[in-house]
């Protein structure tokens, strides 16, 4: 079994590396593709308060330079393709219908950087959220699948935007599954989590396996509504 | 939105029930059908450990009886569909492979019970796992669609059968998400999760939202793989 790009072949195997031994990613510019929305807005509030650089994008610069202003903690507004240029990493919050289109406009600006892909492609009528199946398998291996020159990782599903939201709220405790192919780039994700009080960030597999992680926000929704809560997951034993 | 059968139409609306009133389960007969796996064998275990009455089913009788042995507590062994008509809820911890089959070879010993399937889809390859999408949505809705006249429910798919089966192991600190579409099923399903010390059922949505819920062993897999755990879930803020 390939678990790491070090353990290849019938070469002795090095040591595991320790799995919570993460960069330091405070230096990094974090932008947020549809950093106007709730989930958006959200991310990127509680990262720039916890002291990361953010950057929010949006269609229309004026927008983006509105919501930014609201969000203080030195959060700049840009227009997304000037977001996606300025950010070392850049979260991708659009809306489920927008996504195809919104990366595809952005694929030379998002070359080489570390993409991290949060959207829930969900379904709604009467009876409540239900999953939809997007043809590459989940959103963010439809993202690899448009982005062959960034780094694709998927993370951040199961976040309740109004805790995100709410500046009263200090710590919000919940763990981030974070999926993607190279572990260099899910260990910064991991830790680009866990500066935000009270997260941490979980690997939880491949691209492969990003539907059902995805999609499980479909059962949060429901969750919400029996125990009128702001459900997120604890990954137990880690 | 019909949230529970007696929110109907335009009549006004009783006061919502408290999601932790759960009835009393504990003179219930629960039946574990592939009670000789591992999971089947964990469950069986846990329940019987907790005070409930347990019988295991198999396709062949000795199988069950050498396996009820090795478990105590009182724990039964008898040929699956024995195992089924004596219960009153029966839980399918059948592999995949068999589910169709075992189900469809029980319609009639499995009509006016509670079924609880427990059973996830999965592939393995030399990357690791990965969901299986069946045809009809998820095993839960396989089984549905396979019992017309049994009450179908899902839920125990996050459980380490490590832990389960391992008699050291005092508490197991974890929820069990339980999907159903009748509250009555899936409020006592979730009041049998609550007997095993450490456990709370969870009501985590409709059998339509069954699939990712299952197939998130697979990246529960990964999990363990990466740290060495039995990882299994805890659903904040309920």
């Amino acid at each position: 079994m390939t678990m790491t790009s070090t353990d290849s072949g019938s070469t002795p195997k090095p040591p595991a590396k320790d799995p919570w031994d993460l960069p330091d990613v405070s230096g990094l510019v974090v932008g947020v593709l549809g950093g106007t929305g709730d989930q958006g807005r959200g991310l990127a509030y509680r990262l720039a308060r916890a002291g990361q650089k953010v950057i929010i994008g949006s269609r229309v610069a004026e927008r983006a330079e509105t919501a930014a202003a609201e969000l203080g903690n030195d959060v700049e507004g840009l227009v997304n393709a000037e977001c996606a240029r300025r950010s070392d990493v850049v979260i991708v919050a659009v809306p489920w219908e927008g996504h195809a289109k919104t990366l595809e406009a952005l694929r030379e600006e998002l070359a080489g950087k570390l993409v991290v892909d949060c959207v829930n492609p969900l379904g709604f009528d009467k009876r409540g959220a239900y999953a939809l199946k997007p043809e590459e398998g989940s959103a963010a291996e439809q993202a690899a699948a448009l982005l062959p020159e960034s780094r694709v990782t998927a993370a951040f599903h199961h976040l309740s935007a109004v805790l995100l939201q709410d500046p009263e709220v200090e710590r919000i405790d919940t763990d981030v599954m974070v999926l993607g192919e190279a572990r260099a780039d899910t260990d910064l994700v991991q830790a680009l989590a866990a500066r935000i009080p009270g997260m941490r960030g979980v690997f939880a597999g491949r691209l492969r396996n990003a539907h059902q992680v995805e999609s499980l926000v479909a059962n949060l929704i429901s969750v919400n509504r029996r125990y009128k809560a702001h459900a997120g997951l604890r990954v137990t034993d880690v």
